[in-house]
């Protein structure tokens, strides 16, 4: 076959990729979040790529992002409506409904993969991104201990990417749709849901045109459009932001219902996270479907970068028409978080491959040999390729070192030498019981801010 | 929000989803071939799901299975023209010209994703699959030797699932393009194309019929297609198969060549992975770009399965116009291996989750005091639970055996009792030390044929 004539392709837009040493070190950020998660027991679970239409289009805000899936040479008349899941909770409602015979409830999942949306491709913003979710889901009711438990996960996988990566630490602000729908309530407004809506602009326009905002717009009274902004300035990393809403002045049923969900949140997290969790009364979140407790995480130093962890509380996940699912659920944004930290050099891997040794090659005839040596390292753990050239052993020493691989093996099963190409030292030892360093068995990943 | 009405959710037929016993299993399977291809230095690379449309379609066989993909709302003259990609090949190919730059030669990746495909679905074809390819690609040239180490990192990855899960083995088929290219010149055919398309049905029309074949629709004379037939029906274990070639009384150098290549196949895997591979003259893989060795593999006892492991050489993986990359690959049908064994439940998870300790709560307000627990044993690498409910223990009990969950723990930080609810024995234990044996850490999988 004649080889095609072209010129080298050109990255897409919005669909990030990595090279293979930015996948190592997406691979070791996965390995953590899998690990935190699996040892919280959380099961894992993968949903198909698609979703048929009418079931993401549902979602009103985001149908226009939606990309539609068709064969090539479908039927004109076919109507194999599908289209790529935008996130995971969508898939996960489903797949709850589908598989109900099959799950014990409460149910604990988690789920890493891809979802698209066909938003134009900014900084955090992918048309491919890689989502990590936890979800707990239960038939009719969920206890609101679960509210305190997601956090608690999610920044016990944030510990560890700082303990293991030198990352820096997040912040996650916390907030309760109940205590602002009960204080809005309180004061007598009605149309809470457009308070709420102007609420959350408070970061982009401010306090004072929020409050004119919620006058001008929603037709509230001043008094109240400024208690309204009173409380969404209210943040604390500790129970005292109760006692601030109450010196406000509303009573309310909702508004005490929401501050006690929110102060158990906090006090639990100062416990088992401390710093890491505070109660922010402006968190709104987009989505329709929150009810309860919303969850938004900032990366300390990288604020830019938008919230790397959101979620909250659905009292209707799902529905099949005579049971409702409640459930709570958090997603790390994977991409948002590793694409530009990788892109910018802030995240590093210590070389490219997962290989620990490369075992030389005296001459064509002898690569049975190189490979037995091999298979004796490989069945005790260590990563080795054979050289691809029965080279000058200086070449050999090259082919390692353009790849970081930290050792070169010379001779064969019965007696052998090994190099380590940083210093140079060269020692005898046995292929039988020789191992390397635990710091050079996989590659290192490390970050800039290591010494923060 | 009004919780939507609806039906339960149907499966889509053509994208198999696993419950979350079925998912342990995948894991399973997938950690393993992970580690045998970092073993080996293989690093991992990820591609975007999309490719150009005009890159797939060049595939001319696939090009009418090709899914579309198309923002919902794009502008009616917009050409955003992309396609899930319908294999790993042909995006690793784009992602090598892409970063040529970024990469050393030759390299050595994995990749384990999902790839889509419109066809009709049935058992082992789906429309949505993973499958773990290994490639090694190489500017100019490359060594005949990586023939020969492709199949015996498949074969060990195999033998890993063999030996962990009492999966059947595997019998790798081999044969070389060359080999009966050379072969058919040598009987002085000019249209070994038409030939080799022919003899590749020998299998489903048998042996008289692809003579009479040969003779009917290719036009080639009786002899020569006789000796087309004998050739097609030469396999095995070792060397032998040279001689038998060369007893058929054709010369001619190509021939020789690929006789020469694919006895080194044979001879080195009879030394590493004895019985799991032989020379098989009749197999040829459908695809076009392959120029030199094929694989194909079958699971014993299963072959109704098709090909779970198939693969080949490509003098031109990819190419800029000035620079040709060949390459040797591998690929494993992840889903055509598992979805059917697992829907059967031949493949099999001691439990659901990853759980192995539920942590019992005695009141709500002790909950803090579980939680510490749990993070105590979470701490030494015990999957942990705290019970969703201070119910009764026979309740929080029968929560851990309906996930079969090994054990519970009674009691807080200080002093606990830890029960083993399979065998009911209780005995009091050290949350800062305890642990369970090696067999419940994790979840075991095993199938039916264990006693293979």
């Amino acid at each position: 076959m004649r080889p095609p004539r072209e010129s080298r392709p050109a990255p897409l837009s919005g669909f990030p990729e990595f090279t293979p040493e930015g996948r190592i070190v997406e691979q070791f950020v996965l390995d953590r979040l899998r690990q935190t998660f699996e040892l919280h027991g959380f099961a894992s679970i993968e949903t198909r790529a698609v979703e048929p239409l009418d079931r993401l289009a549902k979602q009103g805000e985001i149908d226009k992002e939606v990309y539609v899936v068709r064969r090539l040479h479908a039927e004109a008349d076919s109507t194999d409506d599908l289209g790529l899941h935008f996130d995971l909770t969508v898939p996960f409602a489903r797949y709850v409904l589908e598989n109900t015979h099959a799950l014990q409830f409460p149910f604990r999942r988690y789920q890493i993969q891809k979802a698209w949306r066909g938003e134009r491709p900014q900084e955090g913003r992918y048309r491919e991104f890689t989502q990590a979710d936890i979800d707990i889901v239960n038939v009719a009711e969920l206890a609101s201990h679960h509210d305190v438990e997601l956090p608690l996960v999610t920044l016990g996988a944030f510990e560890r990417l700082h303990h293991d990566l030198g990352m820096p630490p997040v912040l996650m602000r916390v907030n309760n749709r109940k205590l602002a729908q009960g204080f809005y309530s309180g004061l007598g407004i009605a149309d809470t849901a457009t308070v709420l809506r102007i609420v959350d602009k408070i970061d982009k326009i401010g306090p004072d045109s929020v409050a004119q905002s919620l006058v001008d717009d929603a037709g509230i009274g001043e008094a109240e459009a400024k208690a309204c902004v009173s409380l969404a300035q209210i943040s604390a990393p500790d129970e005292s932001f109760v006692d601030e809403v109450r010196r406000l002045g509303v009573r309310d049923d909702l508004l005490e219902e929401g501050l006690e969900l929110l102060a158990g949140v906090v006090r639990t997290a100062a416990q088992h996270v401390p710093g890491r969790l505070v109660a922010d009364l402006k968190i709104a979140r987009g989505l329709d479907y929150y009810t309860g407790t919303v969850y938004e995480t900032e990366l300390q130093g990288y604020e830019s970068l938008g919230s790397v962890s959101s979620g909250g509380r659905y009292d209707s996940l799902a529905s099949d028409g005579r049971t409702t699912y409640p459930g709570v659920g958090l997603s790390i944004g994977v991409s948002r978080l590793l694409v530009p930290l990788v892109g910018k050099g802030h995240l590093r891997a210590s070389r490219p491959v997962p290989t620990a040794v490369l075992v030389a090659v005296d001459a064509e005839h002898t690569r049975g040999e190189a490979i037995a040596v091999a298979e004796l390292l490989r069945a005790r753990g260590i990563a080795t390729e054979v050289a691809p050239k029965a080279d000058k052993f200086g070449r050999q020493i090259r082919y390692a070192d353009r790849r970081s691989i930290p050792y070169v093996w010379f001779g064969g099963v019965e007696a052998g030498e090994v190099k380590d190409i940083r210093t140079g030292q060269q020692v005898p030892v046995d292929p039988a019981s020789w191992m390397p360093p635990d710091a050079d068995l996989a590659p290192q990943v490390w970050s800039t801010w290591s010494d923060s």
